[in-house]
């Protein structure tokens, strides 16, 4: 039986540092990449024009390609790395059956437009069966993988198989692999993470201290807990590395995007200019907007998710808003 | 009836913040220093010589004594805050029944030559009844309770009211309070986290980047949760701030001493000259062989402590001992 071949959709940090594990188990890895000029500048110069422009790859390890139907029809199981913002223009011109291939998302946002998360929008638009899903989650941040600096993945399915084939597709000298069978609590934890580095962000530019820092941190972790179990109340353990170090790395970590997005947002920037200032997409934003519209979210206590949707999206001043949620937390 | 009087116990940064909370609930606080020159220059100059000098007192509000025997008899309650290692000397002359007072624990560590913490210690070796103490436990760096950073304390004692009675003579603008029930776990929670963050530091000299912390960390809570369940398998949620809060402050804050030890030893330094060239106590360095050595302990599956142990105690080249502690993780 042949390796089963393997293919990914995105052209960002977290795609570049994807195909870099791809590329030391595997001969060859389909790529698709959303432009012809980001196609022939990683085949000429050998690494991505615009991420992690410092990781190196053989141009004969690379099938790149622009079309996601040659991609999909290329490919046995299939790993998808875009923001979660571009998910459905990349998919638009699909017309491949995806029935019979492992899925797997290395996303993490909600998807807008739809209010849901990948597995979920991939499971009601493009009928992918749940056991054919898997979960790439962090603790990860893709600059330290580009360094080569240990780090650990946990990759969800529910058919362990199937997981541990995308584990050991991804494992190298510098990336430890675990398994696991929770699709959702992985995705929604994966999700809300980045709501909770804003967070941190905007409580880090108000002036708050290391000692709140930690307190935010450890309600965001019993938070996080309240949301998967009443999304998916199977047996979790959310301190865990894929929820608890996942929040962590993204929480505390100078690279994290989102964190940066809040500081900005509790050093006073607007919405608007903090946005325009950054040159990559803060996930969080756009899931702090999706997540809490969630009507079964609603249900459960979520102080911290309720604090920054109100700074990003009510309009709420970001100093009185964290002040009440400092009288809530414990 | 009149207001307990409050003692306290200690002259370093610990015990310097706590007095300056003490003094926004109480008027005149009762507070032993080791020597008097300390007291003539608190007295004098307002602040203390050596530790958060920025903090200013008013003399009036200071009942300042080197005598351990009058500070307890002039007390209800006392809140002890020596470094650990200096608990038995600054005890050794308490000729007062201390039966009757409430002893409050503000030190992190354990008491080293008797294997115990501080409870256990001065229930021992004092006679104090379980029912008559407290735990005091972060997130809590002394040095941002002196910028007046909105922090957090749990209070932990058997008898709520005694809690809250501490509770209340600590809390302020900017330090809000929970109480808990958990005299146990919340102590070695304390003592863990301290050892925990060695390693954290060990991890980060070594050249470990923020991924591989986040794993780390996520691990470290759940050790601490396996060992305090041990040790007192009582309802607890390891979660919450004074458990994984405390850890986090520890593990990820620049103040943090042990941190700056661990990370060190991490560089290169012997374990000698990093404790010459610190010029303060690194608990979790004395903790380190106290816990390692607890019979109870090694019944536990406790692989990072295990690690710094070896790495401090057992001459191991932290490189290999860590290599080896990250294929445990997970």
């Amino acid at each position: 039986m042949s390796k089963p071949k393997v293919g990914l959709v995105g052209g960002g940090s977290w795609a570049t540092a994807i195909a870099k594990m791809l590329c030391k188990n595997h001969e060859t890895i389909h790529w698709w990449v959303r432009n012809e000029y980001t196609k022939e500048y990683i085949l000429k110069h050998k690494h991505n024009p615009n991420y992690l422009t410092a990781v190196a790859f053989s141009p004969t390890q690379l099938l790149l390609t622009t079309d996601i139907n040659e991609l999909v029809e290329n490919s046995d199981w299939i790993i998808m790395a875009t923001p979660s913002i571009h998910l459905e223009a990349c998919l638009e011109n699909l017309t491949t059956s995806i029935e019979n291939k492992l899925i797997v998302s290395a996303i993490k946002g909600i998807v807008p437009g739809h209010l849901k998360i990948v597995g979920e929008y991939l499971h009601d638009e493009f009928q992918m069966n749940y056991e054919n899903f898997g979960v790439i989650s962090g603790p990860c941040h893709a600059e330290e993988v580009a360094l080569e600096r240990l780090s650990y993945l946990t990759i969800a399915a529910q058919d362990k198989k199937k997981a541990k084939l995308v584990a050991d597709g991804l494992a190298c000298s510098f990336i430890k692999t675990t398994v696991s069978e929770d699709i959702f609590g992985t995705e929604y934890a994966a999700v809300l993470k980045n709501i909770y580095a804003i967070a941190a962000g905007i409580a880090h530019g108000l002036g708050y201290g290391d000692n709140f820092q930690a307190v935010l941190m450890s309600n965001a972790t019993r938070e996080m807990n309240r949301i998967t179990q009443h999304i998916s109340p199977i047996k979790r353990d959310v301190k865990e590395s894929a929820y608890l170090g996942d929040l962590l790395v993204t929480g505390y970590s100078n690279f994290s995007r989102n964190r940066m997005f809040g500081n900005m947002i509790g050093k006073g920037y607007t919405v608007k200019s903090a946005i325009l200032e950054m040159n990559m997409v803060a996930e969080g934003y756009y899931a702090t907007q999706s997540v809490y519209q969630l009507k079964k979210i609603l249900e459960v206590k979520a102080p911290i998710l309720a604090a920054v949707y109100k700074t990003l999206y009510a309009g709420k001043e970001p100093k009185k808003v964290f002040a009440r949620l400092a009288n809530k937390l414990n």
